[in-house]
């Protein structure tokens, strides 16, 4: 089933009953995005949460002229603009497709509504949002202290699987580094046979 | 009763019964800190999170021999190192008492327990949360696109008390200037008579 990766993936915070995944279930819907397509503009407001079924996407911002990207997300990571979802404000960053993407989306109004019939689901939102929140946090403070090396260490060990399927430009605006620079990191981190 | 102000704040979220209220008071413990004391200190892990039912306290981290205020907190704000208390990891941040304070505190053993026995709470935890999320995003990306006397005006209407209770150079400090940057902003904003 299509959907099966996102009920493992839920699974492993709290048991659903039979009843309560289907009610899960027919409040998703499955959306497919072309590589480039925006899923979250920056201004809108961001109206689904969204679970990477399969693709690569890229969180990011516009500063004076320059792409920042904050975050990536692959299969079995969430994303959207969490502060925009959660607030129902307008979007700071963008999210874009960096591959054609399959997403399992539920909207804002509807995951209202899930938490009234299944009560769980808050259980799960809690600990899905603690893990961002603490996943941002450690971003700001690492950027603030970690010297370039460590945080591109940092980002290899959260993100294994990223590293071979985007730019090596877009690896490097997310450490905060110039690609020349990523590049020096790499040929003293990766041993060379 | 000292906690009233707490079951207040909890009840302007989800509606508890008179056995869950009690059950929750019963794992709170009301502490007392004097002026200057710490209730986390860096490196320590966050045991607790913290309802202030009085004082003023101050979160900060240390950088480059600097200190850099992240946040207030006064009467019916919560305050701890929330990714330090979520994960049970050391903490990046300070929390210390700017007065004399009394808090209501929660360990985090406490609250898993709690969770079991009062489900409700995870509703309570996922919006103080969710709220703290889009509180520390706000500030990050005002940082980075808001000029500083805009980051003044937002900092008055956010913490509206604070002002008059902490010295000036923690606002400073707040905002990311100088003391006599914030003394020539606050002459421009605020009208004289």
């Amino acid at each position: 089933m299509e959907l099966q990766p996102l009920l493992d993936y839920i699974g492993k915070f709290i048991k659903l009953t039979g009843e309560e995944q289907s009610a899960l279930l027919s409040a998703i819907r499955v959306r497919k995005y072309l590589k480039g397509q925006f899923v979250v503009q920056e201004g809108d407001i961001c109206k689904n949460e969204s679970f990477v079924l399969s693709g690569c996407l890229k969180t990011f911002y516009i500063h004076e002229g320059q792409e920042h990207i904050v975050m990536f997300a692959v299969e079995n990571w969430w994303t959207a603009d969490l502060g925009s979802f959660i607030s129902q404000t307008p979007a700071d960053f963008n999210v874009q497709c960096l591959e054609n993407s399959v997403l399992a989306q539920i909207r804002f109004e509807d995951l209202q509504q899930l938490y009234k019939e299944i009560p769980k689901l808050e259980r799960f939102f809690r600990i899905i949002i603690q893990n961002a929140f603490v996943a941002a946090h450690k971003r700001v403070i690492n950027n603030l202290v970690l010297p370039a090396k460590e945080r591109y260490l940092d980002f290899r060990e959260r993100y294994p699987q990223i590293e071979q399927r985007v730019p090596q430009y877009m690896v490097a605006s997310y450490l905060g580094i110039t690609k020349e620079f990523l590049s020096k990191i790499r040929n003293q981190s990766v041993p060379r046979k």
